[in-house]
Order: C-alpha cells, then structure tokens, then sequence
C-alpha cells in the first residue's frame, strides 16, 4: 500500500499528468476512471492504482481479477488524480504511435481532419469523440496543437483516444502534400469561401483542415486547400468553436455518405 | 480613479462576476473585453471601468468618447476581471428579461432550443454563439442550467447573448405545452429514437429538446417530444458532447431551409 505522496511512483503519475514533455519523453500518458480503464488493452497497461475506497467495493475488485495493481490510500489517490473527485482508478498506459503512413493505408476511404494549433485540450476532446461518432479515419495535427495525451483531453476524448488514429507531423504542408499524392482532396472552411458546405462532395475520400480557436486557419495553410467551403451563418456571428465547426463537418460528410448507401 | 481594491465599486463588480444570486437580485451583470463592450446599447450601461492601460490607447479613447466611464488602476482593473489577462475594459450592464410570449411571438419561424440542465458555462455560450449562426429565434432554459449571465459564459457565446432572445422557466413541461398549442413540434435527440435527424422534417417550426451533458435529457422530459429523432453514430460513441449535438441538430435544420427556398 502506497500511504505517502512522496512515494516516487507518485511523483511519476503526477509529473506525467502535467508535463507534455515529460509524457513524451518516457512514451506513457495517465488514464483516470472506471469507464475508461475498462477499455484499456491490458497489455498497454504500465501500472495500475486503486484506492482503498475503490476496492471497498466487490464490483472493482471484480474487475480488477486477473489485473495486477498497486494499493493506494485515498489521500494519495488525491494526488495523484487531475479529478477534483477522483474516482479511485487510475492507470500508466503505453502511448500508441500511427505514423501518416498508417491513416493513408486505405486512401479511397479516408475522411481526415487536418488540426492546426488547437489549443483548448476540451476542444481537441470533443473533436475526437464527435470524429469517431461520425466515422472518421483519423486526425492529423501539427506541432503547436495541445498534447492530445493531456487529462483534459483524454476525458473529453469519453474514450475515442482508444479508438481514433491520430498522428502529429512537423508540417501540415508536406503532409498535404502526401494527401493530395495518395488522391485526397484537402478540404478548409474559410471565409473567402464561396461553395456553401453541404454542396461539396464529401461522400468520397476528403480531409478538412481546422484552425485555431482565436485565429482560425493561418493563410498560407488555407492555400493548401484544394477547395475552400463556407458555413452558411445567419446573425453576426462570424466564426464557431473549433469543434462545432468540425462537427457540422464531419456530420455533413456522414449524412452524404448515408444518403448515397441508400440509393 | 479608483485605486483600492477595497473600493465598494469594486467589490460590486467582484460579487456580480461570483454570484449567481447577486446578479439576480441586481439585475445587473459583467461584460468584459474590447470587442463585447463595443457591442452594447449604451442605455444599458450601468457603469463603465476602464484601466489605466487602456487608456493609453488613443483609438481606445475614441471608443470612450460620448460615454461616461470611470477610470482605475491596472491593480484594481485585474482584481475586477474574471480574465487572466484582462483587457482593460469591463461594463456593468442591465440584464435582458425576455418572457415566453416573446419567444413565441411568431410561431411559424421558431426555431427554438429548449435546454434541461446544462451546466458547463462554456457548453451554454457555446450553444448561444452557434445557435446564432444557424438562425434559431430564441433558448429556453430550466432553472437547473447554468446562469447565462456566468461571465464564462458571456465570454463564449462571443456577443451572441446580446441578439438571441432566451427564458428561464420553472417547468420545461408547461412550456412544451404552451408551444404545442402554438403549433410547434417538440423534438428530442435520443438513444431510442429510431428517426435520422436529417430525416425529419427541420424546415418549418421547432423546438428542440437538449438534455444535461452527463445524464443527457431526463426521461419524463424525453417523454414531452412530439418526435424521438436520433444522430446516427459510427465506432463506440454512445453521445456527443451537448453543444456539438445541439449544433448538428441545428445547422442540418439551417440546411434544409435554405434547400428550401432553392426550389
């Protein structure tokens, strides 16, 4: 039973909950939670800690047969969690590694997003969780996007991270570059935009480049684009959260797909 | 200039960005920032406070002119802003009351979301600045959501809160009575819904139903739609997080009104 917080295990967990750098150097993120342990491969799974309140019930100590974990006491569990309420579970998991190579095995079936310097970890969440929900392949960000292996993020992630490929490149230009060569069009919604969204072809292969939070996408990434789309807004509104917009996207995409597997 | 941070004017603006309750009672509310203040009427200006820092600015000078503001120390000015980095500017500001009637004024164009319990402020302002760009005519709240008047919230509905018309009220079951009798079908996104959502026909009048972002819509409040619709859902995503569901729902209704007038 770990009972002091000085415990070096400790210090680890909560040096990886805060520190990208940290994260990325020993190739380890933290996962919090019952639900999202659950769909943990076990075989990714680096260390296991429960609380004592945690294994007060039969149901955790159920699930947790077959596991090997280490003992907590709740005051350390404290500590440990990025939680305000911690739910007395917590893992040091194996991080996954795509290369681009690996989201454009299947090019004639990509429907990729294209983050640039998204910043807000529950944006970069949300946008996995709504990406999976409508059928994407995987995501692309660059260097200046938040570390999606930030708690913030794999909590609004709901679990997507498991699920959802995803790769950061040095350069959103050359990995354009890779797209267009493997016969993907590369989609941005942008202001000068004249095709209205939902009049593109978005049945086939595409992936659409988001910008950041504040000042959407830089100019010479949306010369990338192979096709500038708008959002049809009423009001003064003039732009959307990142993710709104990428879910009106993405869905958009998924309800043309499902219309065309009608006919 | 005031100078102390003990300042009663002061504590006022401290209490009202707090406090729920306070702003109620008061009537009164926070808006901060450049951008947000140029966007109000100047007969509900209460009080204007700007930073020393601010006025060093000869355009933000010009901005002043023909309004009565008060001048205090950027000390004093950090004390007041909910923001990290505050802008400088920050206005008391007489709260809209808007009734139900209002919102129903013209029932043959609403297009109303009706909110149950949501209660993360930037979900709220995230909603209000979507819902603006796809033209819906009003929100109406049960007293669980969160206050709109939350200065995380203003912050992220970017202005919208100035132009979309909204309403608490003390049961979302009389109001979907009061708007069924004026002719508008309640919907609610679903789990056991069986229609898809651009399936159902979005382009006249409706309310939509947005249930809490945990536990999603309660069921004696699903149990008030007209029509269970439902977004359908690739990999292992049960939900999507409020905004993003509500802007789907949205803008697929902002889409089939503008196919619409095409024809």
């Amino acid at each position: 039973m770990i009972s002091s917080t000085a415990n070096k295990q400790v210090r680890q967990v909560v040096e990886l909950a805060k520190k990208a750098r940290v994260r990325r150097e020993e190739g380890l993120y933290v996962v919090e939670g019952v639900r999202m342990c659950r769909e943990l491969e076990p075989e990714k799974i680096r260390a296991l800690y429960v609380s004592e309140s945690f294994l007060a019930s039969k149901e955790h100590r159920d699930f947790l047969s077959g596991l090997s974990w280490e003992p907590v006491t709740d005051t350390v569990m404290k500590v440990m969690a990025d939680t305000q309420t911690p739910q007395g579970i917590l893992a040091l998991v194996r991080q996954d590694h795509y290369t681009l190579s690996d989201l454009l095995s299947r090019p004639g079936e990509a429907h990729l997003l294209l983050l640039e310097t998204i910043q807000d970890p529950g944006n970069l969440g949300t946008i996995l969780r709504a990406g999976e929900g409508a059928g994407i392949t995987g995501i692309v960000m660059d260097r200046a996007t938040v570390d999606i292996y930030n708690p913030k993020v794999i909590r609004s992630t709901m679990g997507s991270i498991f699920r959802v490929p995803f790769v950061y490149v040095e350069d959103l230009k050359d990995a354009c570059a890779q797209l267009k060569a493997a016969g993907i069009p590369v989609l941005a919604a942008h202001l000068r935009g004249e095709l209205p969204y939902d009049r593109a072809d978005l049945a086939g292969p595409f992936a659409f480049l988001i910008g950041n939070e504040a000042r959407g996408l830089r100019e010479e990434t949306a010369a990338l684009a192979d096709i500038l789309v708008r959002i049809p807004m009423e009001g003064q509104v003039e732009s959307l959260n990142a993710a709104v917009a990428a879910s009106i996207l993405m869905f958009e995409a998924a309800r043309q797909r499902r219309s065309i597997r009608k006919k």
